[in-house]
């Protein structure tokens, strides 16, 4: 078998790790071709090919990124580039494509089913929000690094007397916050999952100062809302739906240091939250969804994607996980109440 | 109500965040008193008693280790600790315990609970061989550090053109051998699971070093076995099953030399896997369980484990998860197999 | 002897390791009491005082910030703080002060020596700007947690094919540009040692991405300035000298991306830069430091600062270090030119 | 100019970091050609050449180990290899040879560069006792490793009131057991720069378990001695003076088990101290260290090593170099003794 392999949306740690899994596995114990394609759809539109083979992955699973490159474009009926999508296919006669992303690739991994191709996906967003399988590759490291954050900070409010707000990634689900902010002992956790009361936590604020200690971590996921009426706050979206201006970390620190009067200091994390080297489990997942995805496609399955349920690894239909964001259970949302 | 709380068996990390979240949910939400005990079940049976406030588990949640005190000491009818037990929870009026352990503590657990007293466990194990769960307390930990001693030795190898053998935990499952290996790219995983062929082993490692790379890395759990009649072996095993003499990384690490000729080094990881600052994984699993493990006893339930199945935290009859050891599955087997 | 301690300025890792020498050096070899002071200068100001024992340093080593907490406050003859300095270093029998600190601290230092106060100085700075020693503590764990942010945005600059800048802190000098440049292997980095010429850094940019790779790392020290006429920039000062408006790498940034076309991102470092655990260096540094401080006032020494130079721990006069900043030198400068 | 460069003896983090920067300063401001030679001075004898662009140093900075590969192999008169080196560098056309390597390596370029050949060392030893340079290419990776072990064991000593003895490189001088030990807070490190007395060493564990607290740490460098007459040690050494049998911290381990009665346990560090990625600071060093001897050789400068000093990068002669290891000063293992 001939079979296409792309990375979509934006990278993160242990994408490498599937790439090089999907390539043993499949020239391997199957003996397939791999085909490679360039940043994401953008490179299966333009037949930008990149033929992998062994040599191509040595050393590259503690490695972060992707070693194809990708690109936060998806390929659409309207301007042709599904069109080309098939062409590029049928030109490198491709029996299947694996495509490695988030939610806006595992749609278009749908639509592209859909027309035809023989597709098996395997989810990867460090915002952890994609449904149908606990974990997504990226995730996890994503946490790690964010925790890291949360406890360095943590010494100087401690040194300090500082109330300190943590920025974190997390657009449609508070995943990163919600973890990193129980790992990290944060004493306020804003998620998208409920929307806030800045009146509340300034209210917590303040008696926890005056009770217990005067130092505090608020972690911000960037998807956070005021509950209505609570917080004037309006943001400004990119063109993929990216935060260019506004960020609730800003308007949360500033509303807490006015009016608590507390020396309050706000940390963005930002990029270096999907960068650097996978944890050993972003590094276990991508190598068992790489080998899975491999099995799948040679068994002829097709508009699934690889999940991991519990110990198992499982394959959930496409339709099944689009739409709705994964969103934090309340138990999860209620032990970083708890443990505050 | 007057909670008991003691950590049983060897140390590891992620202990703290759970006595953390058990004081924090108990004397929090509940209004419980939380009474530790030195040393695990030899502090109930001496009465050693270290009551567990808030200012006792300040910035414990980073930390490893447990503030408590283990040790592998079991309460047993024979020898009349178990009366000493029964008779510890009477003089302390303790309503229920919260036991965080292994296999034996949990053994023990269930043993006392038999005898009337409720209880609730929390499993912790580097091992990962609890049943019923997906993970245990402290092996997330122990494959990051035993994957990173892989990423070490692996830059050593390639430069020396060596074979690297790295002997890690599990006596009776290789859950840390296999994740490691995987996550650490290792030549050769050798796990309980499935006893080796020493002479398959070192064909495989010939073929590789001819054909591919001139450099290997071989993990061996410790409670690893070969295949009858491959290889000469034999183990001294101390008082609580540990090994005392005649470690099989010694022996793989022999053989392969002796029948290879090349150049291959040792390393047995030992102590260090259990130790340092838990990772985000063990600390929030720790606070969930503990979470988990006070609202069960508030709830008056007892004779139950807290287990992590999939993404929730449920309860789990004690009875149920005694025995066997959990074992490492076919698919992550296959998986490290593929990928060598 | 009694000796007054404390830490002032901002907090970074170190501190505690040499709190903790100071402590047991001078409790034990020497018999002394130690006098911690809350808060910095602020708590000798209020005769804040914290005696500290052996107790009070157990497991502190690797622990970032100050258990004696810190300020940015430093006495003034003007407001009556200096005498109420001098009250309180009689009021508790001080023979001697051991300050540990930055520039505004030895300043104060040498101030209160001047008043007749016996002291010895410890040098602490992230951005390594006092003159007179190698090294002063936190600036070592600073390069780390620079370097490995530089190492995280790498892969996603690689995978993006992105212009990544990076923010780091050094206002009057860019030892941790350079320095997290060089291990980071940044292609631009810019340090206020060399006013930049933004047409430079566009031209050498644009030539990289034509003809080697089309991503690059920018690191800039937030105290880096233009050229003279080739970039208009204005920054705010706050009341320590801290920037609190008008960032140089948000102006770089937007320079490159405007100029360029390229896709660029900034990160911009900020807190946690100088949280976090000690890296060995440092905790070594602070030991030594502390040991060496102890020696000296017992000794009968004052007005010194302890320093590294080369391989050993040296006593220079508190007079000669103050003024100018520290800058870092044209070989290391170069050494980042050349590596681009 | 035609410049070869080889790498030798023991791999250590950071050698990619000083080829990087040879290749990147001398193919690029001088224009020279870089010719990388397999496997230290075996691959000179050989031929085995390499040649070195800079698409062969494209990502290896973090990255341990050396892409040119290493052996424990150093030419001398006696068997032609001597010869050999001669017939390869006037065969290659070699205007000078570059050669990274420790205190083995540095004796053989003395030798090579008597016969006429043009030679600039650079020090690289995990050991750092290579004399005439503050700090070698690999020795500060090795201290950040054993010092995160040291902090791993710690938990595990206290949670179970146990003696851990932790064995670390270190044959003729303690650096890394000295510095680790400071850095990781140990109560006893033996070095070889003072024999130690064993019952002096149990008379201490003796007396801090009886008064301060019931766990210890042993740092035991590899080449410690104990005093004529305080116990009985002997050691095999093997073909390159490495230690094949009799480790003193087994001996040492059994010691203290036995006089004391206390829970005692032996962790041998090993291959790990050697591997991984190099930290900033090896980074750096490998970086200005090559940058310095493209420098020194394109001056026509010859029989030199490029040394740290301070701040500043010099040039030493290899004359002065040679002979008896650098040992660790008393200042520093005096720190280590009272911080106890």
């Amino acid at each position: 078998m001939r079979i296409g392999l792309l990375t979509g949306g934006g990278d993160c740690p242990g994408l490498n790790a599937a790439i090089r899994a999907v390539v043993k596995q499949g020239t391997g114990e199957y003996g397939h071709t791999i085909i490679g394609f360039r940043n994401g759809w953008r490179g299966v539109v333009d037949g930008d090919v990149h033929p992998l083979g062994r040599q191509d992955i040595r050393n590259v699973l503690p490695v972060g990124g992707t070693l194809l490159g990708t690109a936060r474009f998806h390929p659409r009926q309207e301007d042709g580039s599904m069109d080309a999508v098939l062409a590029t296919v049928e030109a490198e006669r491709l029996d299947a494509l694996i495509c490695i992303g988030g939610d806006g690739t595992l749609h278009a991994a749908s639509r592209v089913a859909e027309a035809g191709v023989k597709i098996v996906a395997i989810p990867k967003t460090i915002d952890n929000d994609v449904e149908g399988t606990d974990l997504s590759i990226g995730f996890h490291t994503a946490v790690n690094i964010a925790t890291e954050a949360l406890d360095r900070v943590h010494t100087t409010a401690e040194s300090h007397n500082r109330v300190m707000v943590v920025e974190v990634m997390g657009r449609h689900a508070g995943w990163i916050a919600v973890n990193a902010g129980i790992a990290g002992g944060a004493e306020v956790v804003l998620a998208p999952e409920e929307p806030f009361d800045i009146d509340q936590v300034v209210k917590f604020l303040r008696h926890r100062h005056r009770a217990h200690a005067n130092f505090s971590i608020v972690v911000v996921a960037e998807g956070a809302v005021p509950r209505e009426g609570s917080m004037e706050f309006t943001q400004q979206l990119g063109r993929f739906g990216e935060i260019v201006a506004g960020s609730v970390g800003e308007r949360v620190s500033a509303e807490i240091a006015e009016r608590t009067g507390f020396d309050t200091r706000l940390t963005v994390l930002g990029h270096v939250q999907r960068g650097g080297e996978p944890t050993p489990t972003d590094r276990i997942l991508g190598s068992r969804f790489g080998v899975a995805a491999v099995d799948a496609v040679s068994a002829g399955t097709s508009g699934v994607m690889t999940a991991l349920r519990g110990e198992r690894v499982e394959l959930v239909p496409l339709a099944e996980v689009a739409g709705r964001p994964k969103r934090v259970p309340e138990e999860l949302l209620r032990v970083a109440r708890v443990l505050a």
